[in-house]
């Protein structure tokens, strides 16, 4: 006898990096990055319903392998996500994800999908949000310090939300600045490739640094950081890692999604434990003023929270509604009597 | 121009729930149980080289989200696992797992699988390795109160590993009592159907204990148990959810998997901070005795630990090698430069 096919219970749709590339191209990076970019604004406006957490992190000599879990009541969200700053010679990814949404009242998995590639979408949305409230509203300018896997992201994200219409790119490798610059051409952004960090950085509003270096670096000095500017700070996000020297710290008004997780993780690392933040969600709530002065210099301390990433899975969930850029994976052991799963395994023989 | 397929780096074996049952009868139940048994054993005398810590648990009225990881330092693991009781109601499974093994050095996952039925088999073969070394030698009859999933996967290991050659049924709901008893004719237990919990505990040497019900339950009060038993309690395994009156355990002596984590969701969530309790993995490395008495009543308060899933998930691994009980995920983004994420999808339009 042949064992009946699993029940429509037993499977959940799953997104692989090739469905990924197409829904993007089908309905457009420019187009999913503003959605995304809302979606993020809508869950951190509800910011109070979440269960937070700093992540669980597993630290080894090479990298760090992360779980990063959050929920709403609703729906509950993780991220699996490695850092590994040597993979980079060995051929391989620094970040690969993958993510898992599913329900709270029973358990069930709802989506599993790659999110190497939501990652580096959701990371550059988050920027985005961020600069379109902080940054000067006459922002026409970035600078890109570290021209690695994140940065064409960043750039159009900056772009489409904020109305950048100039990048200026810098990386110690000019073989990384030469791929982004090619990546970037026809994207309607002026590009600009330059040969000093001090050179990239000129006539910016916006300096946005990440770079992938595990080690207490100074990527930006404070006399590169002329008043009025806006850093996007996404490189230095785990503990050892920063960027920013801290006299920068010191002139900043600093910016973080989830205080507990960027004082063990941030740029803010460096500093006392009574070092001033805001968290941004404040900001959009109203509950605090973002940018007060022209002059001031504001800092968003980026780590990448968890909820960024559940409002990536639910979007990413709606998206996927009516298209065919997922498969149907068989995850959910689903016998016919819930108490009878040994009876499902013996009629399977 | 079409893009090109993705590298075999980007993707990664995943065994569904239809794989999962191939394997198994493919290997034969038992003799998986006793391979499992021993791999976990193996990983128990290597006790203090994981990364340990009570798992990451997202409670809600109906029930638990949970993730478990662990890793030795050269492989990492986690299990996403639920418990919601009122699950049964809806014709759902009360646990549905999945899993993901991972390379330490650098970050990729190895194997995503269903772990709903590996979670049954090595819970099953938890219970087993551990009544092997603190039950009565010569105990040949079980009582297994509450006849749910992981009824009969007890059974089949107490059978194969502990040499149990009768087992006596008893659940509050007749029909789970059948449901049991049907599957294991065959399985060369001599199966016994029993009216009441009293009635099923006559003559048994080991009595296991697995029930659903989320809220403090009396399955055993003190009266019911002899001297020289082995207790296997399974079904208290979350806070507020017991199943032993506290008399029976301050007869006992009794062992768990990890401390800190048994504390919160064991049977001993009912005791002061100062019960004495023993890891089992002392036992296994001969740091303590395990049954010292034939009168003794030794008590295992199993609430399930990272380790044992991290053990069935390099079991199950090893086991894929030249079978055909997988398929190929496409869940890790690989560019051919791994700083051109943007360049892969770009070329992916």
């Amino acid at each position: 006898m042949m064992a009946p096919p699993p029940s429509p219970l037993a499977f959940i749709p799953f997104v692989s990096v090739e469905n990924m590339m197409r829904l993007v191209h089908h309905f457009g990076i420019e187009a999913v990055l503003r959605e995304l970019t809302d979606a993020i604004e809508a869950d951190y406006l509800r910011w109070s319903r979440f269960e937070k957490a700093p992540r669980l992190a597993s630290h080894s000599q090479e990298g760090v392998i992360e779980l990063m879990p959050t929920s709403d009541g609703d729906a509950y969200a993780f991220k699996y996500v490695n850092g590994h700053p040597s993979n980079t010679a060995k051929g391989l990814q620094t970040v690969a994800a993958f993510g898992l949404l599913a329900r709270v009242d029973t358990g069930y998995p709802l989506l599993l999908t790659e999110m190497t590639l939501l990652t580096a979408l959701r990371t550059a949305a988050t920027s985005a949000m961020v600069a379109r409230r902080l940054a000067a509203a006459d922002a026409r300018v970035m600078a890109m310090i570290g021209n690695g896997a994140q940065a064409e992201f960043q750039a159009i994200a900056m772009k489409a939300i904020v109305g950048i219409e100039e990048v200026r790119l810098y990386d110690i490798d000019p073989a990384a600045t030469r791929k982004a610059a090619r990546n970037l051409e026809g994207s309607g952004i002026k590009v600009v490739a330059c040969e000093t960090s001090q050179d990239a950085i000129e006539g910016a509003q916006i300096i946005t640094t990440c770079t992938a270096d595990k080690a207490y670096a100074t990527i930006l000095s404070d006399n590169m950081v002329g008043s009025g500017i806006h850093i996007n700070a996404i490189g230095g996000d785990c503990p050892g890692k920063t960027e920013l020297h801290r006299d920068i710290l010191d002139r900043a008004t600093t910016f973080v999604e989830f205080e507990p997780q960027t004082r063990i993780e941030g740029e803010i690392q460096q500093m006392d434990a009574s070092y001033p933040v805001t968290e941004f969600w404040k900001v959009l709530s109203g509950e605090v003023e973002g940018r007060t002065d022209p002059r001031q210099i504001t800092l968003f301390d980026s780590v990448g929270f968890a909820i960024e990433d559940f409002s990536a899975l639910r979007y990413l969930l709606g998206k996927l509604e009516g298209t065919e850029f997922f498969q149907q994976l068989d995850i959910i052991a689903d016998p016919d009597d819930p108490r009878d799963l040994f009876g499902m395994l013996q009629r399977a023989a």
